[in-house]
């Protein structure tokens, strides 16, 4: 079936953004990533750094004690569910819209019932994840092994949390890539191929 | 770096063995899986059947106990681990002689330090397999649902068994791709694009 749509998911640090415009690029068609969260923003009526902070994040730690009362999540009174509602009907709208690739956001879970839809996960070893790091957000970032690893975690957590689906697992996707030993220009001539008709 | 070798794990049912040969036959290049297997029996001295029964699949439960005999299985009379032995240099050496395709056996953990190998996975939803299992088996087979669950099973337990690596994980391979949602045809195009140089 033809494909209109790519979702990347990815590790921090495997190149998912790169990639992503990469190919958005060379196939002529839009890409997308946080400007999603900043609709979600608009949509769900909450201040874009809250929803910046939470839009791929799990809820800290008080937040989950929160929303495990479930009479609180049913009422729809949590800002997180309320943010994921609106995340939902904002990739559904871009991905109606026209040919696009998504990174990260949960795309992958929210359009799973689109056959037309290619889903890849990406990642890649610790040393090219800590070199690309280094690269793109200075060694700063790169010395505070907490927060690189908590980006992963909380992702992951955030991920389970709304899906109900183990994140990274390759049976959820078409295809997985390691950015690490294939390289960033081959992972989108991959991508790119895998699109195709 | 350019790559020699192709090694393809997959699910049983996945179309592995179509979808290597099919690769090979476009790259013009060697295609292995049993031929492999014929000679580690040469060169272990086992009887070739054993070696089929027991080339991909672990041990039955009764060699497993006799295995956890630690003694045992160092002073190498093992005829487990005197093929696993035997594979090894087989598989190093139809390495060495020129670029292949090798499916199943263990190949791609036996060449997992050799660069110039592309590591692929391929797995398939339930009803993908089902279907492929009956067109190559026959009804047979595949209403014997517990032979068909073994079959990767017992993959699975004989390659931790020898690599202590959990088998199908995508962070292991180069790529892993989903035969169902791809077709066979797509899988074979995107193990060549990321083969070539």
């Amino acid at each position: 079936m033809k494909k209109n749509i790519i979702t990347i998911s990815r590790e921090f640090g495997s190149g998912g953004r790169t990639i992503g415009k990469k190919v958005a690029k060379e196939l002529g068609i839009m890409y997308y990533d946080r400007d999603i969260i900043r609709e979600a923003a608009k949509e769900s009526g909450l201040n874009e750094r809250y929803v910046e902070e939470y839009g791929e994040f799990s809820p800290s730690a008080d937040d989950r004690f929160a929303y495990s009362f479930v009479d609180y999540m049913e009422e729809g009174n949590s800002p997180v569910l309320r943010l994921w509602e609106a995340r939902k009907k904002v990739i559904r709208e871009f991905a109606d819209r026209e040919p696009c690739v998504i990174v990260g956001v949960g795309a992958d879970y929210i359009l799973k019932d689109r056959r037309d839809c290619l889903k890849v996960f990406l990642y890649a070893d610790e040393e090219t994840k800590q070199e690309r790091i280094r690269e793109l957000y200075g060694d700063v970032v790169l010395r505070d092994k907490n927060r690189i690893h908590n980006m992963d975690v909380r992702r992951s957590i955030n991920y389970q949390y709304f899906t109900g689906q183990e994140w990274g697992k390759s049976k959820n996707y078409d295809l997985s890539l390691n950015s690490g030993s294939l390289g960033v220009d081959k992972c989108a001539d991959i991508i790119i191929k895998a699109f195709e008709d």
